[in-house]
């Protein structure tokens, strides 16, 4: 079936539940009721508020009244007839909606009302009937109520009324819609996992992070846990992007705004930025990115074609003035750490240069235990071609590049038209977590804009200057947005090469804590990340314990293993002990905690 | 000779520069003259701008008056009377000076102007007198100018009177004084070598770091080279905490600014803070020091006295609004990196931890080619208790913890009362670099003021709560200043495990290609930083480039090294060869490679 029978489906249901709370709570105002990604959602004002305890009564009738099998009646009405209809019936907040529609001719506030209401011609409404309720929508829906699918009333939770903290607050009754059953309790059942796997459940859980009320929402704290993390994620792109000829360069995390307004991103972004007055003054930003900063070292001297490409990496953090209700743990934050890079380089070392970068996404996210990588090149728009900077032959030399350097590494890439930015075209690598839930993970972009605006050139074999490009290229992008999927996706399990604790010692009694301490130096000698409980608790207590915090190697030492027999290694998350020869512990572990490159 | 005496002939020597400008300029105007570390200086408004060629005049002129040998002969004088007197002469600065200091009794507006017409009694001007010249000062001086020792007019600058850019612009005119010839030989020779020295210039041509125009003064960008001397040092610092149990923490730039009022630095330096508006109408600010937030990691739960100390490391930018004039290099900027650490530990536990950190000082400075460090105690004054926060007794308990600190490293260490910070004392590290200049190096500090702030605790023992305290200990302090020092010191020849390039591989000819290309695969493969010039440059100009670029070791390839003979290694500064066996050219230089810990 298509996708737009699934939204109809899925926005008729929205009605559906409307009419349910109308029949259940006489006297409910209905605010808007658009579809989402797993199903739709309806913001009420209850005569009462409900609790999450009143949404199986809600469904129930909604399986009612879809039993009654309702036509969705479409009518077309005057806009002032419909203002009287909704104000007849005491539905104030449809009459608001109704008098903005006719008054500006849009009722777009924020997007989410947009598929609701937005309608053809402003001098009319559009109606739906479903038995006895009325609902003002531009629809389209399906035929009969009876054509939907599965659904479930999932979740409630708080809205003020358009977006504004200043309006009333809305109760937001959310419903999952699916064709099928099958797919609906596939999701039911990913929703489970992926709460039981929250970031923010495990990053408390495992000691990874904190937020501070003293500090301020949106700016995490890394603890010693967290921050090895980050550090050995940051020393994994290093070393890969060292091999390939890159410099690391640092640069603080403010300037004056003529930078910005040289690049042209004060224009475009400065509402997202923190800003400063400085006491003489001056108006300094912190940067929302690296860019135009490395512009400045690049171009503190002439290069020879010689010397080129200069590639800079440097992981560091952006700031954007986030509102408070959008931040979301590490996923939406206003502290972003972005393992960044640029390449300066020729136009035709373009290919090259972005077969590297491609190389070293691959390696990476193989390395963190990520699944086939789907490519998609996102390109311009000739229709549109003023939303663009350059010239159609520049925009065609980028994109051909990117063709032809997914047709070198043999992929299919699917083409979007006019995804590119508006300086130049992406390549976009997007991966599946393990429950299946798809995520844009590395870009490669290609920038024919800076170098313009900086004047950027190396000298050329004729010793002209020969205007550059840039190539960006941050391979987890944002580490706290790219932790917290991997959090999610390991459900906190990391590699052994990455766990901050890779082997827990535990010992059986005290008789075996001199030997658990030498096989403990042993191992620390050798630069692996072991610890050593030597406690009194129960042994059973002590392997909880290693396993509440995801250690990957628990290794009990008794009589045998103090005396030199095979340690019996118990993995993490596998059933089987894993069994080394004493002679081997160190090495072995040593090994495995090696970059996976 | 006393400082006294030092301090009253530079005095003197000022009023003579003063007299010689008057015999010379009639008609000048005199601002103040007062002594600074080396000499003396006098703001003067000459009746036409004079340039730096005059200076030899102005001196031979001095001389002339100096062996008239003129008494200072001081006299008191109403104040109404001395503002006659100046105004008859033309002095309109110095009665403006006169007149401040009889409507507030002070003319202090900056420091420098305070020691030349601070006086006991407002109601009463000291003049003296030199021969035919008479100038305001509360002295003290010589008796006669021609105790005035050696001395050297040495160059001009400008300055605004009394330090406001919106008053006239005088000239200052800067001298050299000292006891003997030598001494100002000495110091002559040292400021030339500081000269050539000096971290702008030696930055620019090693291309260390650079200023940009766009990003705005005080805020320096790193370049590959800069950066991996940043690094490497950093490297170094953390090797040295790693071993001694120190764990790597990660914080955002900026914190509302609740945090600090907690702390108390926002009373203390609000205005020395850049400071945020944000889009939803909250202040932050951009953290002018990383404890506050530290504490915000280390409360996020409750610690065992098991699990104490904690060690805190985090290398990070902390930013200060400074003034433009004031900024200077990398000595003084607007984003300053720290290799920062806190301990928070038991007070038992104070002495081993500090104990630790003096070995990491040691080992680091040494590492880096500095000589010996001085210690300093900074203690509290008894007598001002009311400066500090804490009782007489925990002062007690800190102070003798510094003290058998000392005794235990087996050093003397001056005491200084009345130095201590307001929260604790401190140990201060001072060495002297290749030219005799002293700075302080390292400090730690024992702070039991921000634990009581933020009501930091462990739980002992007894199961109760433990007030701890707090270590602050940066080895480095500031990575910027200590680059311009170190820089410096070192003239831009870092030691080999440091140079950003180690090794330059010289050709003698085409035919020696490919074996300096085999030889350079080899030692990078090691790890070891070289780089192969194999251009058609003659080979003297490479050698050349090599010494420009101070890199340690260049090696010539030849006939004999490309047939396997010794490679002979030309080390900067060094007048003979090193001759290292061809087999032993790549464990040699990894070796030399390794951290000197």
């Amino acid at each position: 079936m298509s996708n737009d029978h699934l939204h109809a489906m899925r926005h008729t249901a929205a009605h559906v539940l409307a009419a349910a709370a109308e029949r259940l709570y006489p006297g409910s105002k209905f605010g808007v009721g658009p579809v989402i990604d797993n199903g739709f959602f309806y913001d009420i004002s209850f005569p009462e508020p409900i609790s999450e305890a009143n949404l199986g009564k809600l469904e129930k009738t909604m399986r009612r009244i879809i039993s009654e099998s309702h036509a969705m009646i479409k009518e077309e009405m005057p806009i002032d007839e419909a203002i009287q209809f909704f104000a007849d019936k005491g539905q104030v907040l449809k009459v608001q909606l109704l008098n903005d529609l006719k008054e500006k001719g849009t009722t777009k506030i924020n997007p989410e009302e947009a598929q609701d209401i937005d309608v053809d011609n402003p001098g009319v409404a559009t109606i739906y009937r479903t038995g006895e309720f009325v609902d003002l929508c531009r629809g389209p829906h399906v035929d009969n109520i009876k054509e939907i699918g599965a659904f479930k009333l999932w979740k409630l939770a708080g809205a003020y009324w358009r977006g504004d903290e200043k309006n009333e607050q809305l109760q937001r009754v959310y419903g999952l819609c699916f064709e099928t059953q099958e797919e609906l309790d596939a999701h039911i059942l990913m929703l489970e996992e992926a709460k039981k796997r929250d970031h923010r459940k495990l990053g408390k859980e495992l000691d990874l992070f904190v937020f501070s009320d003293l500090v301020g929402p949106g700016l995490p704290l890394w603890t010693p846990k967290g921050t090895f993390l980050r550090n050995k994620l940051d020393e994994f792109v290093w070393e890969l992007r060292k091999n390939r000829g890159y410099d690391r360069v640092e640069i603080p995390h403010i300037t004056k705004k003529e930078l910005y307004e040289k690049s042209g991103h004060w224009e475009k972004f400065k509402d997202d930025l923190f800003k400063i007055d400085t006491r003489e003054g001056h108006v300094f930003a912190m940067k929302p990115m690296n860019c135009p900063h490395h512009t400045q070292i690049f171009d503190r001297k002439p290069h020879s074609y010689r010397e080129m490409p200069q590639r800079f990496a440097n992981t560091t953090m952006v700031y954007r003035d986030e509102q408070t209700g959008e931040l979301h743990g590490l996923s939406r934050v206003r502290s972003i750490t972005q393992d960044d890079a640029h390449v300066f380089c020729r136009q035709m070392q373009v290919k090259e240069e972005m077969l590297k970068i491609w190389d070293i996404i691959e390696i990476f996210y193989k390395g963190c235990g990520f699944g086939e990588l789907n490519v998609r090149l996102s390109l311009h728009d000739p229709e549109q071609f003023d939303k663009y900077l350059g010239t159609p032959e520049t925009w065609q030399i980028a994109e051909d590049a990117l063709r032809e350097l997914a047709k070198a590494r043999g992929v299919s890439a699917v083409e979007e038209i006019g995804e590119a930015a508006f300086y130049g075209p992406k390549v976009d690598f997007v991966t599946k977590d393990s429950i299946g839930r798809e995520w844009q993970v590395a870009t490669i972009q290609l920038d024919m804009n800076m170098p313009e605006r900086f004047d950027l050139t190396c000298v050329n074999e004729d010793g002209d200057k020969e205007r550059i490009v840039m190539i960006h290229a941050a391979i987890m992008g944002s580490l706290e947005r790219f932790l917290s999927n991997y959090i999610e996706h390991t459900a906190g399990l990391f590699p052994f090469w990455l766990a901050p604790v890779q082997v827990r010692l535990a010992t059986v009694s005290q008789t075996h804590k001199e030997a658990a301490s030498r096989i403990h130096t042993e191992l620390v000698g050798a630069g692996v990340r072991a610890e050593l409980d030597d406690s009194d608790e129960k042994l059973g207590k002590k392997i909880r314990n290693a396993a509440m915090e995801k250690i990957p190697w628990t290794i009990v030492i008794g009589d045998k293993e103090a005396e030199g027999g095979d340690f019996k290694v118990n993995v993490f998350g596998q059933d089987e002990d894993l069994v080394i020869p004493a002679a081997e512990l160190v090495a072995r572990a040593s090994k495995d905690s090696k970059l996976p490159m």
